[in-house]
């Protein structure tokens, strides 16, 4: 789907998952240095287990996101639109329930 | 635990982590471009995914050479440090069950 | 939510539902066997394996259905009614996403 | 591995096991009837995420006992027996990991 014309559900809170994110990836670069200073197997996967649930959280956020913006104006606009929009966010939804 | 005189079964694979862990920080901060560009929410969902998968292969990487090692070792210890050790294991794989 | 007046997307398809989660009840009592048996705690381990994906299956299709059918609905009629859907749907998914 | 001569971790706590499943079971039971009575579809999802959560418990259990048992013996006995043991129980917590 084009991005242009889109107004894509969490744009109105776009800065507040920039920041997430930066702090994300700062957390990354934070796994390097725990590797690279060579600590405790176990400290670093409690680190990685904190990362993954960041970014879990964000993305829960953008799914609500995409289902109350993307999903409510494609299924106002009905027909094939709306199933394919439907069919998408379901298997977006198993991706993240599966990984 | 002291990291100083302790050998983490990690360490032999020290670059090969240090290699995934910068590609997931590089993947970190491609979010934080596709959230800026206003991409399609899908889209940075399936990247997320795909960065949790990363990440969790990396936390089983090092989970396996923690068992093959420094649970090893401890086992051979004897006594309340495997009792420790196994404790550990047990409550950092639930950490990654549960993320 | 009154069942009785509503039309749930699952249940067009409820037959499929039931032999699905019949086979799981088979599953768990499967389960209780092997542990009855004394079987190998890595078999026992693999089959809970099998059992949580089988459910995760269901809950996925059951979901799908869900945002087709009830929330399509609620959608339709606007306002508060499709606001508490959507963000029902969302936590549902939110639960399923960290179980 | 053959069960018969081995003493697997579980069985000292072989009637907690058995209880927690035949509950567990119960609960699929429950999530049939809840489909054949047609009920609210994120009812089911509810009551499908806590029967998932409570699986993951049992198994989280039964790989503490795992490794408490089966591989400290087999870390004991040292060579190919520990390092099968030590590779099986990693593939299992993988398996646990991405279900």
């Amino acid at each position: 789907m084009s991005d242009a014309h889109a107004h894509h559900g969490y744009i109105s809170n776009k800065d507040a998952y920039l920041k997430r994110l930066k702090r994300i990836e700062g957390q990354t670069r934070g796994l390097q240095n725990m590797v690279a200073d060579e600590k405790y197997c176990i400290d670093i996967l409690t680190q990685i287990s904190a990362v993954t649930s960041a970014l879990e959280s964000v993305a829960l956020g953008l799914l609500d996101e995409h289902l109350n913006h993307c999903v409510v104006e494609a299924v106002a606009e009905g027909g094939p639109v709306a199933e394919e929009k439907l069919k998408e966010a379901s298997a977006a939804i198993a991706r993240l329930v599966k990984s």
